[in-house]
């Protein structure tokens, strides 16, 4: 099984792709999809676009993987993660793979055991789970890298179930009558 | 001349065509499109980009405007709004028409000539300005049809020169080696 983990972002969108063969895991490709800063912000996701589909198609992946954003300090790089992450969960649909969202909470504690787990932490874990001879390159991969990581073994079931706990949550709150319901 | 507006949402996404013959301005067509709150975020982002590409295959516009969304106050509507705005200006992106991003603000002083009207105020001016019996149904196309009579009476100049302005910040932060300008 393969599963291609996708960090959206519009300057730098991390790929990692992560393939399972019994218990062993193994990477199969990573990189980085970068737009052109200098561009329109519409040329830029059509760009992104196209560069995930390319992945998809040149990877075959049997699963997606994509980091569920939730919020940054910087409310402008909130909406270009959050444009980017659309055009990304756009895609993954439209693929009709099986597609899971992870948090960074998630993630890190999947590969480093803490949900608090630092960049260097997660990167230090990922080239020993994937027995690397160096850190990843670029740089920007090792959280997709986690991410498709953390798929493998913590698989959709959490991502399902926070599905369904929000579905009964919201049902709950209906039939409450509340308009705005957590 | 005919205009799409889209007032990105991703549980409301407001719609509004605004045609201009000489200095008058005609409604076309408006509506909203919605997607299931209890469906999974990427089925919404994929219904979203079937029912957009719909409207732009009706309504046959010679341009698109849609809302540059920046911030909101709940970091969770945020990111829903992102994405359905990634999704919006990627389908205006695929297109190939022509295309602006206008600011809430922009949109509110062409309409009513104070950016800071609130969204009564900026429905009676739509009412006004296209000549309508009473506020467009559903409300939630108010908005649009704002961005739309913008885009005929700014035109994308104001979106141009903002994008000609921010690289030339840029050329001359890169200069003086800053990595943070604005």
């Amino acid at each position: 099984m393969r599963v291609l983990g996708i960090d959206p972002g519009l300057t730098r969108c991390g790929i990692g792709v992560v393939e399972r063969n019994g218990s062993a895991l193994k990477l199969v490709d990573c990189g980085v999809i970068r737009t052109d800063t200098d561009s329109l912000l519409q040329d830029r996701l059509l760009q992104l676009e196209e560069e995930l589909e390319k992945w998809i198609e040149r990877c075959k992946p049997d699963a997606i993987a994509v980091e569920r954003v939730f919020s940054q300090l910087n409310v402008k790089t909130a909406m270009a993660t959050g444009q980017a992450a659309g055009v990304a969960l756009l895609i993954a649909a439209r693929s009709n793979l099986p597609l899971a969202l992870h948090t960074p909470t998630e993630v890190k504690a999947a590969v480093s055991g803490s949900g608090r787990a630092d960049k260097k932490q997660v990167a230090k874990m990922v080239v020993k789970i994937l027995r690397l001879d160096a850190a990843p390159s670029p740089v920007d991969t090792t959280d997709a890298l986690a991410l498709a990581i953390c798929h493998h073994w913590r698989g959709p079931g959490s991502a399902r179930l926070r599905n369904v706990a929000a579905t009964e949550r919201k049902r709950i709150a209906t039939l409450r009558g509340r308009k705005n319901y957590r």
